[in-house]
């Protein structure tokens, strides 16, 4: 165990899309954890479009990072010393830790994971809350019925994937909107969508009224802008739009809104936010089910992991930006 | 009876705000009724926000009205001659009849009204659509709970005026939005409305935080734009927009989206469109109740009634996009 803990911790507010000067690298002495905590070596970072709201100065659904503070990040690592009776030296967990290289903790929102049934970044991708927001914002907010024809922005995106894949384990007939043609290659050859539409190919709607002929039941949205405007124009009679993210939006200094929105009146439709945290009680059977069909190969986890170390955060985080990921982006601290 | 049917049809499609250029002013015979048929005299013409939407070239949730047509409009009126079994000379009758003097129906979407119970206009109004509108809005879509702050914009106008005392008969605490001293007096002096927020006089979110500073759990909508996007940012957790109509929007050559909407995910809330249409079997129910209400004071209906002809309904109709009237605006065809 390293002595020296390396953190990321916010610098500035980012206007628009963050330059690495918004974090500063810091480094101080890895904690000593005092009676009820533990100290975690952590290995793997997850990296998720949200980090860029929480950057703002605007109270959501949790509060901003404050400047100075380590940057918030879900992340995956071991128990490396702890004075707490439920976790142990060498145990794998995850948790809220923060990009640094040891986090201390009292336990709170971390969960043990299993790392002999999945790879630790598994835990960030399909077993992790990525899995899971794209298991309850479909089954629970989009209200999926087997038969649906279900339609997936950001599909070849970390909960996009997932998505699209319990979609059809849940017998509906699914398409993805994705970037490029290799993307779209993805999912319909690794994930199994019945089709894909390359959104940077052009006519969306064209697409959408060739692959979707009857309308579109759900919308699982992680991209907003003029997708969600296309998809708006096709909605079936009584469409249930998941507003899961905006990805297209978070970096605009002018948020758009879907100028199509009055659709919903045409099609009696409904669109709904959703936050994974909700269903934190129900989490145990989702991450079962899930799990399952990961071991039967019904669906499966895809992982972009960069390897490198936390001052790789800042220029990994921009890579969710560009697109460049195909599954779930994670930064894994074992690179130079 | 006359022999001459005054009618208005459709005679250019408008962009932007119609002018009275759109429609023209045809005479016709009287129509005979042949056997299933029946000829109404129309003496209120309904005149609703919707009628600009059925103007452009878009299929919508009805077709449009298509150039030459008379223009589609729900009304009341009594049988002239009839040749139908199901409907007398004296019957009082609504229908969608159309801006016209007379009217041929088979009887189809046609229903008796008693007008000993209440004034022809107010079948378009608290006991009309527009009431059943506001019903079902609140009640089905909004899942309406008592205790709930409820915040209707439109407020003044038909189907605001009577969502907001639904919404009170409920149990609700209800802020109306509404333009100008004059309807925000009339929301909380007639219509009981708790609190009256005037649009015009400028800050609508510093005013909803004053008066729901819980948030706001039910936004029946009916303007769209800014008042829209302004409500957004006060969500209670869980809250339901109703989107029943834009009237902020229909005259706008490039309709504006709610820029807001990601607070939907902040709040987990839900915006979804509804059509009174799709109620149509609880229509009977749903009458008697409100029937109900209006008997015992508990509701009052008012309807701003237009006294003329059919060749004033074009400035009839622009009334409501300069939100002229208070409660349902009625052209009645008794003036000159």
């Amino acid at each position: 165990m390293s002595t020296v803990n390396h953190q990321v911790r916010l610098a500035a507010r980012p206007s628009g899309l963050p330059r690495a000067t918004d974090w500063s690298l810091t480094t101080e002495g890895v904690p000593d954890p005092a009676e009820g905590q533990f100290v975690v070596a952590v290995s793997h970072v997850s990296i998720d479009p949200a980090m860029r709201g929480w950057m703002n100065a605007v109270r959501s659904y949790v509060p901003p990072v404050e400047i100075g503070a380590v940057m918030r990040a879900g992340a995956v690592g071991r128990v490396a010393a702890s004075a707490h009776p439920g976790f142990a030296v060498g145990d794998a967990v995850y948790g809220v830790f923060g990009v640094q290289e040891y986090a201390l903790s009292d336990g709170r929102g971390v969960i043990t994971i299993d790392t002999s049934l999945a790879a630790p970044s598994t835990y960030l991708g399909a077993l992790g809350t990525t899995g899971l927001t794209a298991y309850f914002g479909l089954l629970d907010t989009g209200k999926l019925q087997e038969g649906d024809t279900v339609v997936v922005s950001g599909a070849a995106g970390a909960v996009g994937s997932v998505a699209g894949q319990i979609a059809k384990v849940k017998g509906a007939r699914v398409i993805g909107i994705a970037g490029g043609p290799e993307k779209c290659r993805v999912l319909t050859e690794e994930f199994g969508f019945d089709a894909a539409i390359d959104y940077r190919a052009g006519n969306v709607r064209a697409a959408l009224r060739e692959h979707a002929p009857r309308g579109v039941d759900v919308f699982f949205d992680n991209v907003g802008g003029e997708i969600l405007d296309d998809v708006l124009t096709r909605l079936a009679r009584g469409a249930r739009v998941v507003i899961c993210g905006a990805i297209s939006q978070y970096n605009e200094t002018q948020a758009r809104g879907p100028a199509n929105y009055q659709m919903l009146i045409v099609a009696r439709a409904s669109m709904t936010g959703m936050l994974v945290f909700d269903y934190q009680d129900q989490y145990p059977q989702a991450m079962a089910e899930l799990a399952g069909w990961l071991r039967d190969g019904k669906i499966v986890s895809r992982e972009h992991v960069v390897h490198g170390s936390v001052a790789d955060f800042p220029e990994t985080l921009l890579m969710l930006f560009d697109g460049v990921n195909t599954g779930k982006l994670v930064l894994a601290l074992d690179g130079s």
